[in-house]
């Protein structure tokens, strides 16, 4: 079995000579470079683990878990041109680094070339991976077109937040277990349960990002606080504030949300001043908590002895305590 | 067999039909635009004709046919941003319609969108079309860059140029028929020799579009004449331009390619008026018909029943005669 800890680690050592072209350089360098920025490596992992869980080995899915690391930072890469981010893991962003054309070129070519790793899977198996693969993939772009379309609309519900970020997020970290199942051989149920566990996981993550951007350490994180509020983000934290917010306090953040001219950390001060008042950081928790557990059933659910499943146990544990 | 018109309109057919989901519009509303704004559906109908030169058939060929065609669009969509164009066949570009996120975004979802079709290929072919695909698409986003690369340089050497044509337009005419042979069954030899034809054709295309963008009637091809002096760009024109001329008109040129101010119709007419002098127009029609030919010994070499060449024989015409 391998452990966490073995699997990023090979993923890590991969991910850093796994052949790239080198010309043109304009191209492939901000490829290089992006990949090089580390990150925690969670679907790669994810890919091994759920590989090994089934075929005691984790050969046949290296490559298919270089694709969905590949394929993440390249939505990466676009997502920062679009949302006009400046910094990636406490660096500059490839947009910023170099220029907007090459952030929109070289994310192209990342993405083909997932595509290219992801068909090094064995043959048995190749037309499944690559059916949920470009499935997911798509669904993330869909995620993405949501989050900026909220960015637009001053009412955002609940019900269309959690969808976008499952899109966004969540189907991307499940579509990694089960395309690792499936080529680990997992039978369609049990690569289900665990695309369930993944998608509640993926969900659990991404509330816990929204409130790292408010309530993290800027020095671990390695980017500003607060960017989510600065950018008008209908995070779920601002869409539970607006809901359970006074008339009064509801007016003074539709101000903060329409106003053109202010000064930043005045603004992040004022919002997050709401979030407290609301009790929003401890509500946003206990969301967590209970997709967290819903993950954990279904888990718990795979028809698997457990010391099979004690890795993603560890992960999903590993996964709820980071502090960045 | 089919011909090169019912190849056409099987293509025109689907490519108006195929699954695209509907939301969110945002996303998949550039697609269906992009799509129906027609072109030369060249590319899918080359898969056709391959396919059906070796199979007698080209059902096994249709969706990959489409994914080439979904590829080529996504290309045209992300180039369009890259070089700042507002017009695509005669009708507003993606990010001049809508805007550049949307224009980024919507052309990621097509890239993956043709992967998904070409995942749509006989299990017995996949990997093998997939790897032909992926090998090609990444080329056709190097010869982008160079593509690029060249507008900073003031001297591209003719070398340098056919490169970058052959990365950029000539190796997808190429792997799409490489690609429709083997959906076919052809031999790899056989498929390699239409590979070749691709090729030739393929830069014989470039060379023409060059002379159209400057020499092309504007109501015929749907767009503004001379975007490419404009632009700077380095094409076939503007390199045996500088080769030939002599340093009075050289420096005349370089003048025009530096300025940073200038009524545009004056530029494009100074410089079509140097291209005039020294007889580019008929020296590029020349090259144009040596790569003609070249394909043309590509298709003779191939060993077919000549009746099973007709069409192909036919389409390496059409394109020869095309006035946009």
């Amino acid at each position: 079995m391998y452990t966490l800890i073995e699997a990023r680690s090979l993923i890590e050592k991969h991910i850093q000579t796994f052949s790239i072209p080198d010309t043109p350089s304009q191209l492939y360098e901000p490829v290089r470079y992006i990949l090089s920025l580390g990150g925690k490596r969670i679907r790669p992992a994810l890919v091994l683990l759920a590989c090994d869980m089934f075929a005691g080995a984790v050969e046949p899915a290296l490559m298919p878990a270089l694709a969905l690391e590949v394929f993440h930072n390249f939505t990466l890469l676009h997502d920062d041109i679009m949302d006009h981010s400046e910094l990636r893991r406490g660096h500059p962003t490839v947009h910023i680094k170099y220029n907007e054309n090459v952030a929109i070129l070289s994310g192209d070519v990342m993405s083909i070339l997932a595509n290219r790793l992801m068909n090094q899977s064995p043959g048995v198996v190749l037309h499944t991976v690559q059916d949920i693969f470009t499935r997911t993939a798509m669904q993330v772009c869909e995620g993405q077109q949501y989050d900026m379309n909220f960015e637009e609309h001053l009412m955002v519900t609940e019900e269309e937040y959690l969808n976008m970020i499952e899109l966004k997020t969540a189907v991307l970290i499940a579509a990694s277990l089960k395309i690792g199942a499936i080529l680990g051989g997992a039978s369609e149920k049990d690569a289900d349960d665990l695309y369930d566990f993944g998608r509640n996981m993926g969900i659990a993550f991404q509330l816990q990002d929204d409130l790292l951007d408010t309530y993290g350490d800027t020095e671990v994180i390695g980017k500003r606080c607060g960017t989510d509020i600065l950018d008008n983000k209908k995070t779920f934290l601002m869409i539970k504030t607006l809901e359970k917010a006074s008339p009064e306090e509801k007016e003074k953040l539709t101000n903060w949300l329409t106003r053109k001219e202010f000064d930043p950390l005045e603004k992040i001060q004022a919002v997050t001043d709401i979030f407290d008042k609301l009790y929003i950081k401890e509500l946003t928790n206990v969301r967590i908590k209970d997709y967290y557990k819903a993950a954990l059933e279904s888990l718990e659910h795979l028809d698997r002895p457990p010391e099979k499943k004690t890795e993603l146990f560890n992960f999903a544990s590993y996964l709820m305590n980071r502090q960045k």
